[in-house]
């Protein structure tokens, strides 16, 4: 099916959840895993090397910003975005889609492709899945995404429709581009990474059948892996399991399922449950620079003046570098007074919250207990709401 | 003179220049040195083990902005700054001086004291020397520094000597009440760190003949070392070497000397120089967040164009983690794109910059090489001023 290095084998399974080691052109990636948001190309407000520590196998990076600025072909030009970006190990690059759809101004959906202005200077711009595809190439990451239309919720069956027809047909454009670039018949792109894989995105809103058709035609193109998309954008969590539900047992076995920009802690839990691989979200680094932990006893809003004097770390049940040196005491000062440091320490501890709940349920799997570690995890979670 | 642990002790001279060792109730520190500002309790931008990594021995806090938030005796009752700061290596405290002249509002001289508004909530405050010395006490830093009066630059004799005069009768009593604390009979402080010791400042702007009395009589008062204070302030920088020049040799041999808020890496070599043996400045740490760089070559404005594609390390001789991972056109994307990551590892560098230029004056002073070193400093920065 591909010429790429890259591959997926699930070690083990328990009930749905999978326990499986991707493998690509800059090193293999422990699933499930959840692939930390590094929009620039950095996780915002820590090092790659704080990032590594942490145990970030993968990181993902958004196409629309990079493509904005620097540019893809700065990138390219320097060598691609590990080598320009410092960051060894592997990368995710969505499509820029999402990012068209919620940041632009002045967009444009045509059979063609997506016209937008840019938020940073207004210039006017053409994504295609063509297009996606070339500035993928020239980023070089290890996963490509497929161009896909992402509709908002609510949304009624007959524009849901639409939109997922006209993504199954992004995706086959898209697809024949990336086969066309691998086999070295288009001109002016530059390949960046030789073993760039690509994923198709499965569409449909909320309707079950809609779903189950867009994954059964989007895996007939034949892509490296699947994700669905059009999630965690509104709708009740109870309808976003239902179709996780409904949608992972129609993606292969044997290929990576991944659940765009989800989500929660439980939610990625419950995902798990369901089958999905992988994961990213912006809430872990975002509400971190809000000031908002997530902690094994629920979330943790550290600017509360019921901390002003509590020496005690965020979560006393936590092991990162900000748990075993700082109180939430020290934590709200750096906060108040608008230290950047304030968001350096509370990503580091909410990132490694994350990572930390992958590796559990990772060896959870491995030995047959997934079930009494979701049961745990919840418990512990609704025991004792912190701020939440 | 002192029951403090605090001692210093010079172990190598080279021409007026000293390497010596400071040992404080938190560790001892090789001199000279430069003392990173943590403002608020943590150097901006970067975490205290990268701080640590960096080698540094000692951070400068500011008392002003601690007292008004989250308030000394809150420090005090977490157990000292130390310990509500989770930093175990000295500190280095100011008196708050500075930064009422500097940043408070609708500020009255008394003889009693200082009177100012909170630059956070127009809250009105009187610092006095003995205030100074309680806060200090409560903070429990390792140097707390005697309250003085710091003149603008230009100033007139008169007013220059009006306020050198205020500032030793205000040494006697900052150091009658210091004093007073160890003999435990002052009632309502409490005594953060029972190792702290106090340093005096001399003043007289740009007088020689003001400085030397000033010297005289504040080492008259009888304090564990003594500051310069009231340079770094507008006058030129020969100005500034000359009244160094003059104020050192009338400061005790085998005391510390430490010259306050200065400055350009090339300022701390000269000053060094002089016989001057600790120092504090914002400037590595500022200008990281504004985008400057200081180099072996010259400083370098990251966001210049010419940067844009410029693969090579901020300073190819460098050998901190910025300049070993990563390239110029990466950090001006990252500067440009408003990440807070940009200010991270360009303090991380500036910082570097200024630790290991002082690791090699140390080496250079114990080896008997100073005046080669500092020829061969002035030499790299003016073969190729890059941005300055």
């Amino acid at each position: 099916m591909s010429d790429t290095p890259f591959s997926f084998r699930v070690t083990h399974t328990d009930g749905l959840a999978r326990r499986g080691t991707m493998t690509t052109a800059h090193g293999t990636v422990e699933t499930p895993a959840f692939m930390p948001v590094g929009t620039q190309g950095a996780v915002k407000a820590i090092t790659h090397r704080d990032l590594e520590s942490l145990g970030a196998e993968i990181m993902l990076a958004n196409t629309y910003h990079l493509y904005l600025r620097p540019g893809d072909a700065l990138i390219a030009r320097q060598g691609g975005l590990h080598r320009f970006a410092g960051w060894s190990r592997p990368i995710l690059t969505d499509s820029g889609g999402y990012q068209v759809f919620s940041l632009a101004s002045r967009r444009t959906i045509t059979e063609e492709g997506a016209r937008f202005r840019s938020h940073l200077d207004g210039s006017a711009h053409l994504l295609t899945p063509e297009k996606a595809a070339d500035i993928q190439a020239h980023l070089g990451s290890d996963i490509a995404m497929a161009l896909d239309e992402c509709v908002a919720h609510p949304c009624g069956v007959r524009e849901a429709a639409d939109a997922t027809a006209r993504t199954l047909r992004w995706a086959r454009r898209g697809r024949d581009r990336v086969l066309a670039l691998r086999a070295r018949t288009v001109d002016g792109v530059t390949i960046s990474n030789d073993g760039q894989a690509q994923f198709g995105i499965v569409q449909g809103s909320v309707y079950p059948e809609l779903r189950k058709e867009s994954a059964s035609e989007t895996v007939a193109v034949g892509f490296e892996g699947y994700a669905i998309g059009g999630l965690s954008v509104g709708e009740p969590t109870g309808v976003m399991y239902d179709i996780v539900s409904q949608t992972a047992p129609c993606l292969p076995a044997h290929q990576p399922r991944y659940l765009m920009g989800t989500g929660m802690p439980e939610d990625l839990v419950e995902s798990v449950a369901r089958g999905i691989d992988l994961f990213d979200c912006v809430l872990p680094t975002r509400n971190a620079r809000n000031g908002q932990l997530f902690t094994t006893e629920g979330r943790l809003n550290i600017k509360n003046a019921r901390y002003a004097e509590d020496a005690r770390p965020p979560d006393p049940a936590c092991a990162c570098y900000t748990c075993r040196t700082f109180s939430r005491a020290y934590l709200r000062h750096l906060f108040l007074a608008g230290e950047i440091g304030a968001a350096t320490l509370n990503t580091l501890h909410n990132l490694n919250f994350y990572l930390d709940t992958m590796r559990r349920i990772r060896d959870a799997i491995a030995f047959g207990r997934f079930e009494r570690f979701r049961l745990a995890f919840h418990q512990s979670l609704s025991r004792q709401a912190l701020d939440s």
